[in-house]
């Protein structure tokens, strides 16, 4: 049976699952029990003491999962590395799978929770999804704290003369609250200080988030935090949070957070689920921290990037793996049928019909984002993660246009039959991480900042020309002069296309990018260029899954798949 | 040695503690390990259906620990509680302790931590101050997660027809950033909803921590969050929160947040902490679940009330007690001699030398809390919460006042000495506990609404008069008409004086109590009568503790003592 799309079945087969003590988890990477810090039967952290020595003896093999555009018909970047990650420990190999950890907002949008599907799934599903062991709460105190000392440095007399206009840092919250976006503060006389427009984003993106997960260690986390940028003051000099003396206590909240997380797939394979920033506005990837440990303990470390390739990988690649050191041995490029028609143009409504041109069209989007990871000097693999509907001509569609880029495909069936149905694409991946890596970044650091966005566009998204708003052009040169120009870029564009316009699916060609506003995540490392509007702060939808979330007399709680 | 004020000592003494095994802690209550939900090594939950089953049998005596109104030089309920605790345990008794949870803005701002102090302390200190379980946050995004819920549903059309200008339900941090008291929300243009005026609490003055340490099952937290009044319609009907279908999500983020959770003195007492309300617009004290567990599985239970006894203990007795049904043996009121004699008149930089008329004076107030637990038929010990600077005469001093009143005296030692300085303490408890009790409630249910404010006011503070300003006096009509008169009323008076007037120390005479507003907690179950302005967002310092809070390489947090 392939997958047929049944909204209770997640929930069923989470619940129905047996899983092992959180110590039997461990014991696979040769964790002893006591070394855990546990959160219930089922999670624990792996203390920073351990995880800092796992880091220092890196012997794992990366595997990046990553995918075509998303659309509307679902891709499974998640229970793709889930099933992979099952398939390779049923073939006797020692594994670890790395990913991001969910956020509460689209639990209760119209997402749902993020702990993959069908019989590839992380355990426990709930507990995961709401609260898991605190970190997203951590990094929102934090980044609310930090601004609340703002406020109460202007309050007491602002001696570092900070200009209210000009101050950039906003507060967070771990739910989609569009009212948020953009508000007052500072309402109700001088008591409660002077009024000052602000917002919110959702803890996601926020630059804590990036900077948690790209921290090496405490010292590297604090120096980050001390690093963040949080406006000008009045003669437009760039204000650092540790000349508000935030730093220690910031630190202090995030201390547990540091720490990678362990949990379990439902077939008992180890999964670090730790950190979940943002894939536009920030890097898109889980914790360093995590993987480089999963490296230290596993001969196979299989992790995802958010959206598709052209902004998950390609910041993985080039953010995260340039500023840790990490050289992934080979890359999965996840397909469905399903969205492949969508992006070789038919609706959602007409998914459930064959549509073989569309899918021939469609392989457009896969071929692009499968060529740019070959760019990459990265060994590639499709995944086709197969529906029921899938016809036998439109899966033979994606394997001749695959065949003919000399891009080998696998289909897959981990939705339906966990890691068994995952084992051809196991032994492609082992077969792929047995070649010699030619990995290379895309462009090095003394590349310009302004050449560095015009490499991702032009080589990545296939751009014909970028241009570049006055105001951009400007702060890339205040950036430039300041000292920043040997960051990286985050390019902060739609996930849906190629392109900067979300409905130009499959791969367009002859657009231009047009770079709008710069700004500096200086904690994090690296210069985000926006090209188009992004939303920080998602709304609910009309009917939010939270109106259909409910809990019985157990505690049992259902809704969340 | 007496107390010496170091502000380091604490967090060496609790450094240098060795805490036990959170499993030997519950094996003292016969909590088996396997039962416990842990987070790490000395903190665990214990599950809701072990909690219930403990509450279906309750064996222990219940031991109130009040106090006089608090000044700057401090009084030390907690202390007094884990010391009495620590001190009944060396003597042999089956003790547990219930205590409040630490808020995170208090420990940012002037008050730093809330884990007791000297060698009277619960730990693992940090943890405890900083996230500790994850309850405060989980009560933070239940919160938030209606407030985001309300503004959707205007966004999307508003069939339920709310009334923007009469919303009663803000947002919550659990931070203290004065600037969010009085925000303006939805700006920037539709997408982002409508402009409307609102804020933001402290978590701890959410009516969600209130209804958290109120509940008794799953399903009654579930109930009472559905009851929660959010605003009204454009008829002016009374909106609740299961009108906008947010119920299920509320309780399912709430689920692990209702156990309660296990932690230790550092003599190695088990400690409940669980729940923090405010004492003024809230109930003020550690959750009914809580304490409903440790009276199934100790003998003796001790547990404290927030600020002095006219606030705390009041709001303990005649809401908590009411609702949960809960008897007290005994009640212990906490006092300083430095406090007593800033209630006479002397001030804070006086206070190191001798003042007995002082603290003769002072008395009044320490009599007038003592004289008021009597009035609930309390037996009644006052315990001197030593210092160094104390001088026997001022000792003398308080025994004779209280002598002459037919109370008993007690000085305790516990700051310097742990339990084996609270030994007399323990035995006059016990003593007081083997009387037979006559515990009564100050006001029948059935009493209506105004009559309770009057008899708090007049019985218990003192109040000559209370009158009611025309919206207060509306409001009750309109709260009575609507089915809520058989409500207890929760007093939001300054918790410095009887009166309303902070500066007011002592125990003043001839003053009038104006309530001036009456808000309804529809979902906690009572009718707060505001006394003057109460702040629910609290302000930072011009030097907030948080930029005195530091970690070093291995992790430990110091600066939050």
């Amino acid at each position: 049976m392939f997958r047929t799309i049944d909204p209770a079945s997640d929930l069923a087969i989470a619940q129905s699952a047996r899983l092992q003590p959180i110590e039997a988890i461990a014991a696979a990477l040769n964790i002893p029990p006591e070394a855990l810090y546990r959160y219930g039967p089922y999670k624990a952290k792996i203390p920073l003491d351990l995880a800092t020595s796992a880091m220092a003896a890196p012997r794992g093999k990366l595997v990046l999962v990553t995918a075509i555009s998303p659309t509307p018909a679902g891709e499974g970047k998640t229970t793709t590395s889930i099933g992979l990650g099952d398939a390779l420990r049923r073939q006797g190999v020692n594994v670890a799978i790395c990913l991001r950890e969910p956020s509460l907002g689209p639990c209760f949008g119209a997402k749902g929770g993020a702990t993959g599907g069908g019989q590839a799934q992380v355990g426990p599903m709930s507990e995961i999804n709401l609260h898991f062991t605190g970190d997203l709460h951590a990094i929102s105190a934090a980044h609310n704290l930090l601004a609340a000392m703002i406020d109460n440095h202007i309050y007491w007399g602002n001696t570092l003369n900070l200009d209210t206009r000009r101050l950039t840092w906003r507060r967070t919250v771990d739910l989609n609250d569009r009212a948020l976006r953009d508000i007052v503060t500072g309402l109700g006389g001088p008591g409660n200080g002077a009024p000052r427009q602000t917002g919110y984003d959702i803890t996601a993106a926020s630059e804590v988030m990036a900077i948690l997960c790209l921290a090496e260690s405490l010292a590297d986390l604090e120096q980050r935090l001390g690093d963040i940028v949080i406006g000008r003051d009045m003669n437009k000099r760039l204000v650092r949070a540790r000349e508000l003396n935030a730093t220690g206590a910031m630190a202090a909240l995030l201390r547990d957070a540091l720490a990678p997380n362990l949990a379990q797939t439902l077939e008992g394979t180890p999964a670090f689920i730790h950190g979940g920033p943002f894939a536009n506005i920030a890097q898109g990837c889980n914790s360093v921290i995590a993987t480089k440990t999963a490296l230290g303990l596993a001969g196979y470390v299989i992790t995802e990037a958010g959206f598709g390739a052209d902004l998950g990988a390609e910041k993985f690649l080039d953010i995260k793996c340039r500023k840790a050191g990490l050289a992934p041995a080979a890359c999965v490029v996840v397909a469905t049928v399903r969205a492949l028609k969508m992006h070789g143009g038919v609706a959602l409504h007409e998914l459930a019909s064959e549509h073989v041109e569309a899918v021939r069209a469609g392989c457009a989007n896969l071929l692009r984002h499968a060529g740019n990871m070959r760019k990459y000097g990265l060994p590639v693999v499709v995944a086709i993660n197969r529906f029921t509907a899938d016809t036998q001509a439109e899966l033979a569609a994606v394997e001749a246009a695959c065949a003919a880029a000399g891009i080998r495909v696998v289909a897959c069936n981990h939705w339906a039959e966990g890691g068994a149905g995952a084992l051809e694409l196991a032994s492609a991946v082992r077969e792929l991480c047995d070649t010699p890596s030619e990995f290379r970044l895309l462009y090095p650091d003394e590349m310009p900042l302004e050449e560095k966005i015009r490499t991702v566009a032009q080589q990545i998204y296939g751009a014909t020309e970028v241009s570049f708003e006055p105001a951009a052009a400007q702060q890339l040169r205040e950036f430039t002069s300041a000292g920043f120009a040997a960051l990286p870029v985050c390019m902060a564009k739609t996930q849906y296309s190629f392109s900067a316009d979300p409905t130009l699916r499959g791969a367009p060609d002859h657009f231009s990018i047009n770079i709008r506003e710069i700004r500096l995540a200086a904690g994090a490392q690296f210069v985000v260029a926006f090209c188009g509007e992004i939303l920080t702060m998602p709304g609910l939808p009309r009917h939010p899954a939270a109106e259909r979330i409910f809990l019985d007399a157990q505690g049992n709680i259902s809704g969340l798949s």
